[in-house]
């Protein structure tokens, strides 16, 4: 049995974004699948792994703890010698590693959640109808965002070096599911970005997780 | 000449963080003071150093960083031996601060830097008169993490564990600032929250970023 355990749901990008991790880290890991359309992420026991209620809750032996992103950096410097290197051992190479974990976590994913749930959430669940306002409003954000990242991809062939890490690998789930929305104009308008989504949605990894949710769902 | 440089302004949060961080490590620097009233963090030459326009800044010897989260993991892991430790060698520990990290980041910060916003910065700078639902549904947000804070502070001393660490240096200043309001209530009302908050604003590090205020003002 995996010591390594993954509770959410893979249509979850913070879940997705774990299991992304997992995949690149060859690590060997038990998916605890959480009914999240009966809230089950918002009741015991679930609320003892991550008691603001949201998934993923991740366990590794005596291990509790919850945040997808601190989750992914736990996986990346623990299981360092595994699989992938997502982050540095060189403090400067790894300071950089964290300036564009930070950018994800703060500049891109307030606007990217939102026109996700705009165009995709509210559809699904029946949320109501997507509000044209909303999208333009965070599609001009993510845009000066993405413009940021253009320069950026010109000085390097990731965001934080020019080699794959965490910091990339943060956006893949989002940014899938914004590619299936006309949100995607953002990313295609920019050629270095739109070689860099085409470059991190092509990883294996990602492949995988794709997989097990076509299978879960 | 200290290597480390710190661009930004006392007042700012995210640039007091970083401060608190250097007291913490006992480290040289050298502080760079933009004017913001007249947008110098929104021209060059600091859009080169950050290119979202935000202060802080960070340079250290050939390092450029930006991002306040990002500069103190930086400063707490490459100095690790100088100064207080902030950060563990533990991956297990270590797992458990990035949780509390992310969680101050995603879930404390945003009702925390809207209630400054709307007591403070909205006088200070002319911008219109505190908004009362922007309060109360601010204050309801905060209200909800500091239940989750006060159930875990009978777990640990500190947010992360039984030391401080980063994860509790990151409120001090929106902490700070929010106990100069009316929404100190929500700190006051919760005593294992009141004590720890108590404790991280009595800090000698904190006292020095409140020195330097005092005197860049």
């Amino acid at each position: 049995m995996a010591s390594i355990k993954v509770h959410g749901s893979p249509i979850s990008t913070a879940t997705a974004r774990v299991l992304a991790c997992l995949y690149e880290k060859d690590l060997e890991y038990q998916f605890v699948l959480l009914d999240m359309k009966n809230n089950e992420h918002k009741k015991e026991p679930f609320l003892s792994i991550n008691p603001f209620g949201q998934v993923p809750g991740f366990q590794d032996g005596d291990l509790t703890i919850f945040e997808s992103r601190a989750i992914t950096q736990y996986l990346a410097s623990a299981y360092a010698s595994k699989g992938n290197q997502l982050l540095s051992d060189d403090p400067k190479k790894a300071a950089i590693i964290s300036t564009w974990i930070e950018v994800e976590g703060h500049h891109y994913d307030p606007p990217g959640v939102a026109l996700s749930y705009e165009y995709l959430v509210k559809p699904l669940f029946g949320l109501g109808e997507t509000d044209p306002a909303a999208v333009a409003e965070n599609e001009a954000k993510l845009g000066k965002v993405l413009d940021i990242y253009e320069n950026q991809l010109g000085k390097s062939k990731f965001l934080a070096g020019d080699t794959f890490s965490l910091a990339d690998l943060h956006h893949i789930p989002n940014v899938h599911y914004l590619l299936a929305t006309p949100s995607k104009k953002l990313f295609e308008s920019r050629p270095r970005v739109n070689a860099w989504v085409a470059e991190i949605t092509a990883r294996p990894s990602w492949g995988k997780v794709l997989a097990l949710r076509n299978q879960k769902l």
